[in-house]
């Protein structure tokens, strides 16, 4: 018989949908949150609660906005002949930091991943075909996972976007930068051998 | 620049504050958090914001309590000759998972710890002498951390009791079930090995 009051059960239940959060540090979350000054807590509930009229998606590109312009569709600052295809508004954040893309970003909202219920209708693909063709893109990185669901998915994508004329390429794999020969898998290993290229 | 909007800036600031939480953890939980159904969203802020109304601390022993009794002072329930001495209600909670301990408890809050600005005062070491006058204990245990401050404010705990009359014991220190002593370090072999005992 547990001995938790069932409101902390309730947040350990919530905090334990956090990614990688156990039933352990979901425990440990909830009895930090108990120090926490009522203040700072009900600032950040506050927070929490108006999350999603605070933050919206560009209705266009789908990356998260600050106010009421979307960032990375502004056409004087961004390069509107390169289009990158990701899967969350997150990864556009990473692709920004390496400063090394100033094209456009398209999210798709996720990988296909038939066991998640994940289907091509969710993939929004109309609407990346509408967007296409009111773009003048002439270049196409799928920016997806390297794992099954993002394999799948950018195969899938670099067939249809053939479909509609377009080339698309995919972000490169090999050996991440400082990795040592010794400490990669071989699937990485064999990837970076046959993508290989002249100096 | 960051192109985070200033909200989510703000969400990772209140998420690294959780324990053991960094800034790519903070980051994967914002943007986790922003997947979540509104509905969910809203519960889970709520409960937050009223954490500090719904889950109260026993004003005797400093247990968390569900309603208005406190199971851990229940006196029909538990052995009034014998109290432990936690830092915090959650360590009531394991203790209470081992099936071994049907005392009572007593929390003081924290360790001392001059660095993060714990001091005596803060022990609550009065309120502790004066439920020991009013209760009839016999054996009082020690269970605090065996860390550098645990082991500060157990020293300075077992002094304090003698001068009111009391003998208090410490938690044993030795190998954790399963170990093996390879894997076992040299403080913990050294504390397992003057702390034998016979068959």
């Amino acid at each position: 018989m547990s001995r938790y009051p069932s409101e902390l059960l309730t947040l350990m239940g919530f905090l334990k949908q956090l990614p990688g959060v156990g039933a352990r540090t979901a425990e440990r979350f909830a009895f930090q949150l108990l120090t926490w000054q009522p203040g700072q807590l009900h600032l950040f509930a506050e927070l929490l609660g108006s999350l999603h009229d605070k933050i919206k998606h560009c209705q266009a590109c789908g990356c998260l906005i600050d106010g009421s312009d979307c960032h990375f569709c502004d056409k004087d600052k961004r390069d509107g002949t390169i289009l990158c295809i990701i899967s969350s508004a997150k990864d556009a954040l990473s692709l920004e930091n390496t400063r090394a893309y100033k094209g456009l970003y398209h999210v798709i909202g996720g990988l296909l991943s038939p066991l998640d219920g994940r289907s091509l209708e969710q993939l929004g693909l109309e609407q990346l075909q509408e967007r296409l063709a009111s773009l003048e893109v002439k270049e196409i990185i799928i920016a997806l996972d390297s794992t099954l669901e993002g394999d799948a998915t950018s195969l899938y994508l670099k067939e249809q976007l053939e479909k509609w004329g377009f080339s698309a390429s995919r972000l490169a794999f090999g050996l991440p930068l400082g990795s040592s020969l010794d400490f990669v898998d071989g699937g990485t290993l064999s990837k970076a051998l046959t993508g290989r290229q002249r100096f």
